[in-house]
């Protein structure tokens, strides 16, 4: 199985459901028959600074409320991170809030374990589900894909100077991502951040597996702070983040632009969309962080 | 207290406190001594279309939170919209998610009840509220206010032509409002509209109280739908709406600029952005509505 794997990451050849990705936002049934509890062991591989991932926290929360609801896929998800989860075990725990013909709403919470084994909330989620295959394909999107350069133009991180702004801590997710920066927003990993607040890259997984409804919510929230960008030190720890799921994305890989325009009064906004490689506008998010100004 | 009130009207001196907005988003908690469960009677004031608006909900919801947490101030707070609202008796059940220094988080349902009594969810809300006063000034607000002509320039409902398109059914939230229309984004009204997903007006309460955060939380939802101006009929429904309050307004009158691009798939997207007289971007939202194409 680990040899698989590691064939599927070297050769670029997972697919949606045999993917690093989908093993590590599996979550298991305690009870095989009954939805509504579910066991996880978080990945160390999703940490950036020693935090676990927000967008990966996200879609596993996702995989839960897949399981619980009748419809398949989050088309609206909103969470507000109330503590920081660390690799490990942890339980979710989903209820039904409405069951309708096109759309179902509920509602998780992903727990992590205090020293004396209670329970300590870590994430509360919102969350209505539909079916994107049923929805008409009448397109009228007025907004255009970000103007980024081709992809062979953009860097990752294998690219960074070795004498450059290293991130210090585990970034595991740096290894499970393929992202290829902007030239014009990577200004911070060379010491000189452009001070405007804009992140774009190519988004793939690394091991090659396409994106699909779940692997957006973990998009949204994998690129670098646009606050690297305006010269802000520090993490920028997330307090809420919704993301709207509007199309099944297509294959290939995706583009992704992400903006500030609000830093104020120690919080800014992040609101970030993906392209898919039809140029369709297939995730809109916006979160809510905090900003350590110094 | 009617005389008071209709005097408080006609002469637009109405106060944070003491206004039509206060008294209609008022929850009494059913036990005096206990937070968690409140009790209201809807208003019909703010109806649209026989519908109860979704940003009064939003409001009434807000109060309530307000109540259980030991924070006063929304800072980021989700809805989904499950069934329809109708003026009338409904109840309010809180829960304490997380409380912090200096955010907290809790979740929030209204009920209304069916004919035999029973409790029908309408909305559930998840939020994290803190202390606005208790931010730092610092603002670096990328931004810009919206271009929207002076309001002398821009038209309310009492300009609209007498043979023009008239809304159906009762919409007598309009008469608790003061909204001026761009000029630009009213051509819907005189049966012409632009085709673009844009709405923007200069905005108030008609009885002259100033804005507050839980009247910020009206107004992202308070104006006619950018739909309307992309040439749709009918209604849009809201299924979900997130609002970041991320400064106190100050007093006079705010600029509401609303835009849609991403109407595919019978969904849209409607992001508002509230500015108050001192150009301070004091709210951002975003809001999933259906979208009927015909």
């Amino acid at each position: 199985m680990a040899d698989a794997a590691s064939t599927q990451a070297r050769t670029g050849t997972a697919v949606i459901g045999d993917s690093e990705f989908d093993r590590d936002t599996a979550v298991t049934r305690r009870d095989p028959a009954v939805p509504g509890v579910y066991d996880i062991d978080l990945s160390a591989g999703w940490t950036i600074i020693n935090a676990v991932n927000g967008g990966y926290l996200l879609a596993v929360l996702g995989r839960a409320l897949a399981d619980t609801l009748p419809h398949a896929d989050p088309f609206t998800i909103s969470a507000h991170y109330l503590t920081a989860s660390a690799p490990g075990p942890a339980v979710i725990r989903t209820d039904v809030v409405r069951t309708g013909r096109t759309l179902s709403t509920g509602q998780a919470s992903l727990f992590q374990f205090a020293e004396d084994g209670t329970e300590v909330e870590r994430i509360r989620v919102l969350a209505s589900y539909g079916d994107l295959d049923a929805l008409p394909d009448d397109v009228r999107t007025s907004a255009k894909p970000p103007a980024i350069p081709p992809i062979e133009q953009c860097f990752g991180a294998a690219d960074a100077p070795a004498d450059g702004p290293r991130i210090p801590g585990s970034s595991a997710i740096t290894d499970r991502l393929d992202v290829k920066l902007d030239p014009a927003t990577l200004g911070w990993a060379l010491g000189a951040p452009s001070g405007k607040g804009e992140m774009r890259a190519w988004f793939g997984l690394a091991d090659g597996r396409d994106a699909d409804p779940f692997s957006l919510l973990l998009t949204v929230d994998a690129l670098p702070p646009t606050a690297f960008e305006m010269g802000l030190k520090g993490w920028v720890p997330t307090v809420e983040l919704t993301v709207h799921v509007r199309s099944r994305p297509a294959p290939g890989p995706l583009r992704v632009s992400i903006t500030t325009r609000n830093l104020a009064g120690g919080f800014l906004e992040e609101d970030a969309e993906i392209w898919d490689s039809q140029d369709r506008l297939v995730a809109q998010s916006r979160q809510l962080a905090r900003a350590r100004l110094s």
